[in-house]
């Protein structure tokens, strides 16, 4: 099983889901993604479970971003290539699933018996989607988890924009990580049909924001390692997960372009 | 095992207790409870760890917040339901025993041979409190571990208020949560015999404390999920351990109520 | 294996590591020493490494503060005792393999087959350090990694001051934990060689620093655990991992002391 949440790591919650699981499949090994996607933010979510989930094994893959739990939002349960992803139907799962195949299956949770008992009103991490998640990695088939969905029902994010010109990649900030290092939505291929490569250099554009005015930077160069600029200085290349980024070598990117994930940039090739 | 400190995850304490354990326990698996209790905040890991023993499989449960450590305090294990606890006599296992069961047995930890050997004295967790666990996780019996001693000889922490009247519930804050939901000490009973119920509203009075004046909040919606009120809204609700509890719908009742565990409070059912 | 990184928590870099591995040896346990090293703070990594490793059983253990991936900077395997250490050569592994018994074996990691496969350019932890470690506990040779290394020529960082007089040590502060304990690089050893014991008192000079001037704290107890000092009150004693150390009973001495690691100390026997 893996597992990401907003839970935090502070109370017990995490632990709770990991007890409730063990209970059932004592032998299931668990690996945390991340219980740190800052609460109800579910965007992050799905970027931090599309990062991670292919380098898994075939896995039973629990995601809990959840600021509509007990409410009419349904719990699903998703086939995409060997893994099987569940929690709610809010757009957390989808891009997860994209990545490794699609999604070929598609189920709404509601059969009692895989829960863990007791009204599941706000901890369906624990009374839900842990307890189902043991299940099926001890064998239980979707089909018995509850009725079919169209894979078309499935609720997802809005795409980010990705738009390419010669010349030209508008996009937006997908995702920022732990070292600042700012992930554009655009990827290595956008980046190839925009004409713009390593060794050369590019001139960004920060769209204006509520927060703050736009800006450029001019020159930045195109490499493939920080170390191809010197300590302090920004980059543009492309990220361990093939989307293209802005770093600082040894330093932070998100904080030294104040932008965060959904502001609108344009990277333009320059002659230097 | 599982295993709650307020050891943080900055240092190598918790793998430190981890190595120990898996050299005398190959197999040993280990759910991690929590290791972000507040430094020597007793209470709080109490209340963590008493949240999260009924979901785990039956387990030794080591638990470590320990400002007295290598002191005279005892260290001690405790039989309760189907789990051992280990950690220092101070009170911070009681309340987790309690609600599985309640202490069945106890001894003081003084056996040598179940030690890591060396002076222990001040990372008590790793040199005795993990091996000890490991050990009885492995079959050791408590009663090798060193002297028998009478329940009622274990140190507990004072009781939190709960005081029911018709139509009134006085407690106070029991536990803040990672999203800022608030549990009061009260639990789901003491609201019934309160008579408030869901579909109700109450006032509530928050006493005064050396950190603020007293104030009231009135007409809060008595609610049984987050949804129940728009967002941004305050609800009184029923939490997923049992206990009164208050809530902002996707945001933070703490930081808007300004009131920490151990805060007064006393909820009255009102016309609206 | 056990894991150590600058990565943090909040995305999903230790856990696609955790993923990789598992993929190639499906029974590995994994214990995780921290992520939560300041990022490319390769001395902080390199101390808690050496402070947790003897604690382990033999494993093999994946280091990655890494400033300087995917330039020349090498990975290197090194053999130490019962544990094979996996890295960048930019100083993190040496100290912890010092404390196991010194390095026997290194080798730099060069085999393509050991690797995730595409480049590895940013994301070393992932594409090739955890999968080594996977191959290496599954049963691969050291020597099948690479070519070998001369140990002599494994990049250390610098040691440490630690001088001793008769009555004086003189030393830097090595680290800070999560209570505020400040770990000092003199050792047990040289606490009893400059003539201070448990029991007498030390005057603590601290030099001063481009942050603020130097300072004396006079008449401090030499105790041997926290509670042989008043609650708020310092204490200089033998910490847990061996080192001299100072802490404030129940308090944050790094915060009262206002140090940092690499500051100079010097302690001074005094009358009281």
């Amino acid at each position: 099983m893996a597992f990401l949440t907003d839970y935090g790591q502070y109370d017990g919650f995490v632990a709770a889901c990991h007890g409730v699981a063990a209970r059932i499949a004592p032998d299931l090994r668990v690996i945390d993604v991340t219980h740190a996607v800052p609460p109800q933010d579910i965007r992050r979510g799905a970027v931090v479970l599309a990062q991670t989930v292919p380098y898994l094994p075939p896995s039973v893959v629990v995601g809990v971003v959840d600021p509509g739990v007990g409410s009419e939002r349904r719990g699903i349960a998703v086939a995409a290539g060997d893994h099987v992803l569940i929690g709610p139907d809010n757009g957390l799962l989808p891009w997860a699933a994209d990545v490794v195949g699609g999604i070929s299956e598609a189920v709404e949770l509601a059969a009692p018996e895989y829960r863990l008992g007791g009204d599941a009103l706000t901890f369906h991490g624990r009374d839900i989607f842990a307890p189902t998640a043991a299940h099926v990695a001890a064998g239980v088939p979707l089909s018995a988890l509850g009725p079919a969905l169209s894979v078309g029902s499935v609720n997802r994010l809005p795409e980010p924009r990705v738009r390419v010109r010669p010349g030209t990649l508008e996009t937006e900030v997908h995702s920022v990580d732990r070292f600042g290092n700012v992930e554009l939505a655009g990827r290595a291929d956008d980046l190839v049909a925009a004409g713009i490569s390593a060794g050369g250099h590019v001139d960004v554009v920060i769209e204006s924001t509520p927060d703050g005015p736009g800006r450029q930077i001019s020159g930045l160069a195109v490499g493939r390692i920080f170390a191809d600029v010197s300590p302090g200085e920004l980059i543009v290349y492309v990220d361990s997960y093939g989307h293209v980024a802005l770093a600082v070598n040894q330093g932070d990117a998100a904080a030294q372009l104040m932008v965060e994930p959904g502001n609108d940039l344009t990277l333009t090739a320059s002659g230097r």
